[in-house]
């Protein structure tokens, strides 16, 4: 079967990408962070899977919500602290969170412990979007490509 | 937190649903599948996911392809035989496998082993929408609602 056709995988075969595009300090919690694009090397295209690596200490992204794409994540490994408006609560392996595209509550993933913290992540692919960040001064918006990050009242960062 | 906006979940809690909606005698090998949908009970809308519980020699569905939907599946638990147009594959605890929607391979898995398997799998939820099934004589079509069932040349199965 050729490569292109192959439709399944082993993880451990897909190179990891590291960090984030996050402009400076936003960037330093989340630096840790590993993403294995799943979804891509599958082929698929309407909806983002990545297997997700949060060393001790790191945070998933900071704290968002999107207004078009629907978000889900699943614990594959260790304990990860969800963190939401409603406060903080421990995920175990097994365990799931959902995030409906436009409901304005802001999660993020944060390893508090001292073990990896794997998770299998998967976000719908809008053409249009925006996220809005709950704790700092941060928006984001992509129309067609990638994010470009502004402060709230829309000047960009350096 | 009200029930509505909790955003996790323990799969556990979520009950879950038995069998398959295929016509007899295509119904029989998938009737002790257990589906729990842990995307609808986290109020997700543009993908579902659900954690599926496959009994020794349960089928997961009977293989098929979809024209419009992306498909991925991540193994959490047991040892699976996927079925393509290629030929077996055996999927361990932590490989995946995806299935762009339009791509004519027909897939399903099957578990062979003696023991239960576990699985995660994501589809995107068009709203219209064809499966075309490789081994038998039945197609669906979904527009709008539920997939309707029919032979291959469009005559309804009682």
């Amino acid at each position: 079967m050729s490569e292109e056709k192959r439709c399944w995988l082993d993880p451990e075969d897909v190179t990891p990408r590291k960090g984030s595009i996050y402009p400076a300090p936003f960037d330093a919690p989340v630096a840790g962070r590993e993403k294995r694009a799943l979804g891509d090397a599958l082929g698929l295209t309407q909806f983002g899977v990545n297997l997700v690596t949060l060393p001790p200490g790191a945070w998933s992204s900071q704290r968002h919500w999107h207004a078009n794409e629907d978000e889900f994540v699943y614990v594959v490994e260790g304990e990860v602290t969800l963190v939401t408006d409603a406060g903080e609560q421990i995920l175990g392996p097994g365990m799931a969170a959902g995030f409906p595209a436009g409901r304005p509550d802001g999660h993020h993933l944060i390893n508090r412990t001292k073990t990896p913290v794997i998770y299998l992540e998967v976000g719908t692919r809008a053409a249009v979007e925006q996220a809005q960040y709950s704790d700092i001064d941060m928006k984001a918006r992509k129309d067609g490509g990638t994010f470009v990050f502004t402060h709230k009242n829309g000047d960009p960062y350096p």
